[in-house]
């Protein structure tokens, strides 16, 4: 959507010649072809999709997932609040019954499997009803990333319930919603302070028997603050590999910002065409009974 | 305490000649020997312990379990307010680190078991932390009656957590809790609609995995109206026996009312020994830490 910067270009372009998608160019054609031009790039095996403005780009490419002529939507040089203007409006947007939230997927040096960190960038102060689709979009992206049963660490500062901390309290009403067949195809566990989640040795030490504890594929966050500064430092401090999805809407969707690096663009449109893959096969976020 | 009525009296004697108990007669001795002249007892071999009116009575029987002097006590004929007024200042009366709270024990008919009711008579709407502790006193007393590890079902009408319901959170709250050993002693689950929690058949029907449904031992009701209107009903229209106690305090107390029946005060003050005998054995209530 709106490609008219070469980093954009650049990652959308390198993602089709590695044939992980097809992409459609939606945007002014003279802009797109002038930041093909300073990113010395060929566009002529790709179609471009003309439109006026970024705004014009925006509600053509919503319209374009909408009628399921494209199955993801990769942000390009436009403002995100400009993209997700055309996305959420319920008549018009691509809004399912879920929340749409955000989820990062990392890939850090010193942790054996790929982690996901929810949500770190829409859900701002998350009720239980919200964190309900927050880790259920989750638990469907592990899914259309591979076949295991997800483990979800409920995070909070604390392992125990504490009935003055609502994250606990949060934490425990997930896991009895999972019980109770509310959330399908994970494992949860929670309230787990962060070192319980991600190393088993702390786990032990505080006599925490869990099946998550240590094992964690996803860790839900309290809120946007702290899921904000949980993946930034595992990303800059850690040496985390770091990927974003949108999720809980019609299509996956890639918020990409300008300090992404093409690498990290790269791994966000891969997890974004296994998602979209993932829907094709009708494994998708849409309705909350279609797991078994 | 203040036995002077012939009810009362009645059944403390009636226990004393079946093993249960050694009573200690505390209140106007008069009063006491002319309730016993009309019930048609001998006291010759009872401690009477004088004191003027019910105030002192309740005030002198509740220093006495200070003491140690007296293992339990069970009110006589004066108000439930005037001697539960004697046991709740912290200084001079019978509370310990827990909550005080009420359980009905219910040996019914049609239930393969004793069925424990909590709270339908001290707390009225009980929050979390409140909750906390009546689920403790209670599994403490089931491990006082016998050997086994009581299942819990926390009720409310619905068995899946809805956010809009207080107790489906509270419920869920308690069994994480009780995962992470804040609880201990007891297998919990909840929430679970009072179907659910006696009949396995329900459950089944209602596709719910639980290790307490159709087998609960204890019921925690949400407040004290539910409670009260399951306990009364079970009592009336389902046939049931039925004993109360209260829990939480350094020592067992019964608050016999005078619609009680003496089958149903001897069975109320056979529980009270049981609960005694146990803190005797140092399996009692005082400390949460003190349960293996």
């Amino acid at each position: 959507v709106h490609p008219c910067g070469p980093d954009s270009l650049l990652a959308s372009i390198e993602a089709a010649k590695r044939g992980l998608i097809e992409p459609v160019l939606v945007g002014p054609a003279g802009k797109i072809l002038r930041a093909a031009e300073v990113a010395g790039l060929d566009l002529s095996d790709y179609r471009i999709v003309p439109t006026e403005h970024s705004h014009a780009a925006a509600e053509k490419a919503v319209a374009m997932a909408r009628t399921g002529e494209v199955e993801a939507l990769m942000k390009g040089s436009l403002h995100t609040d400009e993209l997700m203007g055309a996305i959420v409006p319920s008549a018009t947007g691509l809004r399912t019954g879920r929340r749409v939230s955000h989820a990062f997927v990392l890939d850090v040096p010193t942790y054996v499997k790929p982690l996901i960190v929810t949500d770190a960038a829409i859900n701002i102060f998350p009720g239980l009803k919200e964190k309900v689709d927050i880790v259920q979009n989750a638990i469907d992206l592990v899914h259309a990333l591979g076949p295991e049963e997800p483990r979800v660490a409920i995070l909070s500062a604390v392992e125990t319930v504490n009935p003055d901390i609502p994250s606990t309290l949060d934490a425990a009403a997930l896991c009895k919603m999972a019980d109770r067949g509310q959330i399908t195809g994970g494992i949860l566990d929670g309230p787990l302070a962060f070192d319980n989640a991600i190393s088993e040795a702390a786990a032990k030490t505080k006599g925490i028997d869990s099946p998550v504890a240590g094992k964690a594929d996803i860790l839900l966050v309290p809120d946007l603050e702290s899921g904000n500064m949980l993946a930034t430092q595992l990303q800059y401090l850690a040496g985390a590999d770091t990927a974003g999805i949108v999720l809980g809407t019609r299509v996956p969707i890639v918020l990409t910002s300008r300090a992404d690096t093409v690498r990290g663009r790269l791994a966000s449109i891969a997890v974004m065409a296994l998602v979209a893959h993932g829907k094709r096969q009708g494994a998708g976020t849409t309705s909350r009974e279609g797991r078994p």
